[in-house]
C-alpha cells in the first residue's frame, strides 16, 4: 500500500529560497581583520542568484564541479548556497593539503571553475598550470589582475562578475539523490578518496544538526563557524544555519586567538564549532586578556579527542560548555554528539561527556570483532566501528587503480577503521585505529590508551605504542619512549606505572628509548615507520626483566 | 552525477530499534485515574515485539490495516510502534465520531484487527457487527469476555495475547514511501476522506517536531500528550518522542482539568500539546486549586485559534508559555509554529505569537487569489493558502464516488480551503474558510474576523457573519446576532461598534436578531444553514438605515 503523500524532494534549491525569504533578516558576518562585514540572508539570496547566473554564463551545467579555494567568509557562503541549488557540484578544496594532493584532487574531480580568495593567491597560483580541467578562476576580495593564468584559463573578479547579473534565478528542483557537494579524505596511504554528498544526505544531516540532540539551532542562535568550510562542508553548518535561520559568524583567514576573540566580542556567538587546538589557544589567550564569553553557551569540538582539562577550564572559568562530537568525511561530519544523559549524576554525566558521543536515530552502528562477529553494546566489548545510514557513504568516487584498495565496506556498512566500544545507551568510545590496535592472544590492547598512560608519567616526553609480532601471542605491544629533558626512568619504573591501570598480561615487555618519536607529515606518531624500524632491527629494545 | 551516499530509508522499524535501545531508559507514563503506570522504552521494545508476533500469528501481513479504538496510553503507544514497524498500516479510529462515520471509515480502510480500550467497549460494541472486514478484536485493559462479537470475529485479551510471544521480533526494512499510518478527515460535507502517511513523511515530520523551531525535544524533556493519538497521529509526538528520547506522559481517558493536573504534579512535564479548550479548563481549575506548573516551559496549542487572554494568563500567572501551532490532517498536523522572531521588541513579538505560526523549510507555501494568481507574502494580500512538501498529502485514499468531489489540488499543491495572509518572514494568519469568506465588489471580507468583532460588543452573546447574494456587490456580509440575556443593542449601535475597526464599505447592511446561532454537530456556527434560511426568507432581516 502506497501512501498518499506528495513526492517532494529534499532539495537545497528549495532550502535556499526558504532561507533567503523566511529568514531574510538573519545574517552572515565576516571578520575583516579589523572589523566586521555583515550581509543578511536576504542579500545572500540575491547574490547567490548572481553567482548562479554568472556560472551559467561561464558554461557550468548540472553535475559540473565548481571548486572553492577559500576561507570561511560570507562570499564562500554565497558560492556554497548557489552551486548545489543550480544542480552543479560544490567542491571545497582543502587549502592546507600538499600541492601534489591538491592537484590530484582537483584533476580527479574534474573541477571546471575555481573561486579563490585574494588572500590565498600566493598558494593557489603555482597550482593553476597543473589543474587540467579548470577553465575559469574567479578571484574573491582580491586583485584578479595580479593572477598569471595559462591561456586556457579566464580570470574574473568576483564583484565585477556579479554586478552584471540579475538578482533572481530560477533554481531547478534537483533529484534528491543527485550530487550536491564533494570532499576528499587525505588518508595516510594511497591517493585521496572522494566522497560525494547528495541533496538528501546534506538536508537530513543539516536537519539533524538543528535538533537539541546535536547543536539546537534556531533564529535565536548566532553560530561561530571556525571549522573550515573545506572540512566536510564545515560539518553542514552552512546548510543547518540556512534551514534554522541561525546567524553565522565567519573568521575568514583570522584563526589566531586574538582575532577570534575580537570577532566573538563583536558578534557574541551562542554556538561555535572548531577543533581542540583552536580552543586551547583561546583559553590561553583569555588567561592573559580576560573577556566575557559566557554568551557562548555551547562550543562544539571535533576532529580529535578533547582533553578533559580543557573542558573543565572553559566551564569553570568562562561558563562555556564544551561539547564533544565525532564524525568523519565518510559520515558527513557530525555522527555522534556527547550530550550526557539527563538522568545521571554529575560525575557519571562527566564520563559520558568524555566519550565521542551518542548516536542519533539516522546513524545505525555496530561493533564487529576480529572474526567478523557483531559484539554487544555493553560498554566494554571492543571491535571495529561500522555505521550505516542516509548520510554515510556507500562508496568512494571513481576510485583510481592506485588508490588505497582496502576493504572499506562490509555488507552495506561503512568500516570506519576505528576500534571502539558502545554503551547500551548508544555512546561511542573510540580507542584506536584498526591498523594500530594490538591483538595479543585473542585480546585487544588499545595502543592509544596505553601510550596516553605512559605519557602520564612525569619523566616521559612522548611515547608511542605499536604492535610487533610474537610467536606465542601473535602480537605484543612495544613502547617507543622519549624521556623528558633531564628526566630519568627505567623499564621497571614505567611498567610499574602502567600496572596501575593495566592487567599483568597486557604490560609490554619491549621498550625502546628514543630521542623523539617519528611523526607523519601531519604530526601524528608514525607507527608504520616504528614497525619497519623494529622489523629491521634498527630499534634498540630493552626487555622487561 | 550521483552521490556516493548509501541508499538507506527513513524507516519507522529502524526508529523503533533505535529508541528502544539507545533511549531504553526514557519512559511512557499513563494516568490510571489515581496514580501512574510507567514503562521504559526498553520495555516498550519488548512489548512491541510481542504485539508484532501476535499480529503475525493472527494473519496480519504487510499493508494490512490495524485499527485502534483507544485513549492515549502506554499500550496504545506499543501498538503505534509495532504496527508500522512490521510493515502494516496503523489506523487510529477517532472514538468521538458519529457511529455511522466510524463504520464508514473502518470499512473503507478495510481494517482487519481492532485494539480497543476496555473503557471504550460500551461505545465500540454496537459498531462491531457493522465492521465488515474486522476479524480480530483485542481488548486492552478490560474484560475481553464481556464483549459480544459476531461469529466471524475472534476476541482476545491484550496481556494474555502478548504473554505467549517472544520479546524480540525481526522487524523488516520497509520502503520509505510505503504506508505507515492513516487518518480520516471528518469534513462537514460528504464522506470522510482518508490520508495515508508514509514512513518517510512521518519520519521527516517527527524530526521537524524535535527541532527548536517546533517543540525542541531531547531526552531532557517530558512531554504531556493530551492531543489524542486518533487526531493526526497525535501530531507525530509518539514518533518524535521515540526519535529524540523525550519521555511521554499520557492521560488515558482522564481529560478533565483535575486529573490532568494530578498527572502534571506526578510527571512534571516540560512540554505539552492540546487544543485550546483543554487549556481554558486547566486555567479555570488553577484559579481555585493553585498548583505550581512552571515546570511546563512550553505548552503547544492547535486545533483552533487561541484566545490571547488565555496565553497572557498562563504566562503571567503560571510562567507557562503557550505556543500556537497550525496544521491539518492533510499536512501531518504541525505545519506552522508561532515562535516569534528573535529580533523584534516584545509588543511586536506578541503579534507574531498570535499568528498561526512560521513555516518550516519543508512546507512550501503560497497564497492564491480568486483568479488563481499567486499574491505576494506582504502580510496583507489575502487568498487561499496552498502548501506543498514531503509531509503534505497529494491525494485522498481511494476516494468514493459519494465523497466530496471538490478540487483539492492545484498543480501539485494542496488547497487547504483556508483563506489567509503570509508575512515576508513566513508567518501565516488564517482569516476564514474559503467557503465562508465574503467576496464583495472584488474585495474579501473575513467572516471570522467580523463576527469576532461583533461578539466583542458587551451586549452580544454570539454572532455569525455569512455572505449573501447582492446584485451590485456580488456578495455582502449578513450578521446573525443573539443578544446576551437582558442586554439590548440595535443595528445602529452595533454598526457603530464595528466602524472602529472596519472600513465604511465593509460594514454589513443586513442584520438578523436570533435567539441562538444554529450550530453544526461539532458545535461550530452552521453558516450553511444560515445561508439556506436567508435564501428561503426565513430570517427576519433588519436593514441598516
Amino acid at each position: 500500500m502506497r501512501s498518499t503523500m506528495q513526492d517532494q524532494p529534499l532539495s537545497l534549491s528549495r532550502l535556499l529560497r526558504y532561507a533567503t525569504t523566511v529568514h531574510a533578516r538573519s545574517t552572515v558576518t565576516t571578520w575583516t581583520g579589523e572589523t566586521t562585514r555583515t550581509r543578511t540572508y536576504g542579500e545572500l539570496g540575491a547574490r547567490a542568484a548572481q553567482v548562479a547566473h554568472a556560472l551559467t554564463r561561464l558554461g557550468v551545467h548540472r553535475s559540473d564541479r565548481v571548486a572553492t579555494f577559500m576561507w570561511n567568509n560570507g562570499e564562500h557562503l554565497e558560492v556554497y548556497a548557489a552551486v548545489p541549488a543550480m544542480g552543479a557540484v560544490l567542491h571545497a578544496l582543502n587549502i592546507r593539503l600538499f600541492p601534489e594532493q591538491l592537484v590530484y584532487i582537483a584533476n580527479h574531480a574534474e573541477d571546471r571553475v575555481v573561486f579563490v580568495d585574494g588572500s590565498l593567491l600566493d598558494t593557489f597560483t603555482p597550482l593553476l598550470p597543473q589543474l587540467a580541467t579548470v577553465r575559469h578562476v574567479i578571484v574573491v576580495n582580491g586583485d584578479a589582475g595580479a593572477l598569471e593564468a595559462p591561456a586556457h584559463v579566464t580570470v574574473h573578479a568576483y564583484e565585477q562578475l556579479l554586478a552584471q547579473e540579475p538578482a533572481t534565478y530560477d533554481f531547478p528542483v534537483v533529484d534528491e539523490d543527485a550530487a550536491a557537494t564533494m570532499c576528499y579524505t587525505s588518508g595516510t596511504t594511497g591517493d585521496p578518496k572522494g566522497v560525494v554528498y547528495s541533496h538528501r544526505s546534506l538536508y537530513l544531516h543539516a536537519m539533524h544538526l538543528t535538533t537539541p540532540g546535536a547543536m539546537g539551532l534556531s533564529p535565536r542562535e548566532r553560530c561561530l563557524a571556525i571549522v573550515p568550510m573545506f572540512h566536510v562542508n564545515a560539518w553542514s553548518l552552512p546548510f543547518a544555519a540556512l534551514m534554522s535561520g541561525a546567524s553565522l559568524l565567519m573568521p575568514d583567514q583570522h584563526l589566531q586567538p586574538e582575532p577570534l576573540l575580537a570577532l566573538m566580542a563583536a558578534g557574541r556567538p551562542t554556538r561555535a564549532a572548531a577543533v581542540p587546538t583552536i580552543w586551547s589557544g583561546i583559553l590561553a589567550r583569555l588567561a592573559s586578556h580576560p573577556q566575557d564569553i559566557s554568551h557562548l553557551s555551547e562550543a562544539f569540538v571535533g576532529g580529535s579527542a578533547v582533553p578533559p582539562a580543557l573542558m573543565q577550564a572553559f566551564e569553570e572559568r568562562h561558563g562555556v560548555r564544551i561539547v564533544h562530537a565525532w564524525g568523519m568525511t565518510e559520515t558527513s561530519a557530525v555522527s555522534t554528539v556527547a550530550h550526557p544523559p539527563a538522568d545521571r549524576p554529575d560525575d557519571e554525566a562527566w564520563q559520558y561527556r568524555l566519550t565521542q558521543g551518542q548516536f542519533p536515530a539516522l546513524v545505525e552502528h555496530r561493533i564487529v570483532d576480529d572474526e567478523g562477529a557483531v559484539v554487544p553494546h555493553d560498554g566494554s566489548s571492543l571491535g571495529e566501528l561500522q555505521v550505516r545510514g542516509p548520510w554515510v557513504t556507500g562508496a568512494y568516487y571513481a576510485p583510481s587503480p592506485t588508490a588505497d584498495a582496502g576493504d572499506h565496506f562490509d555488507d552495506g556498512w561503512l568500516r570506519t577503521g576505528d576500534i571502539g566500544r558502545i554503551t547500551p545507551d548508544g555512546y561511542l568510545t573510540l580507542v584506536d585505529r584498526a591498523k594500530d590496535v594490538i591483538k595479543s592472544g585473542g585480546e585487544w590492547i588499545s595502543s592509544v590508551e596505553m601510550e596516553n598512560d605512559v605519557m602520564a608519567h612525569p619523566a616521559v616526553a612522548e611515547a608511542a605504542v605499536f604492535g610487533v609480532p610474537d610467536d606465542r601471542w601473535d602480537e605484543r605491544p612495544c613502547v617507543a619512549v622519549a624521556l623528558a629533558d633531564g628526566a630519568d626512568a627505567d623499564v621497571i619504573t614505567l611498567r610499574a606505572h602502567l600496572a596501575d591501570s593495566w592487567a599483568r598480561w597486557q604490560l609490554p615487555e619491549r621498550w625502546a628509548f628514543v630521542d623523539a618519536v617519528p611523526k607523519t607529515s601531519v604530526g601524528k606518531f608514525d607507527k608504520k615507520t616504528l614497525r619497519r624500524l623494529y622489523a629491521a632491527g634498527e630499534l634498540a629494545i630493552t626487555y622487561a626483566p
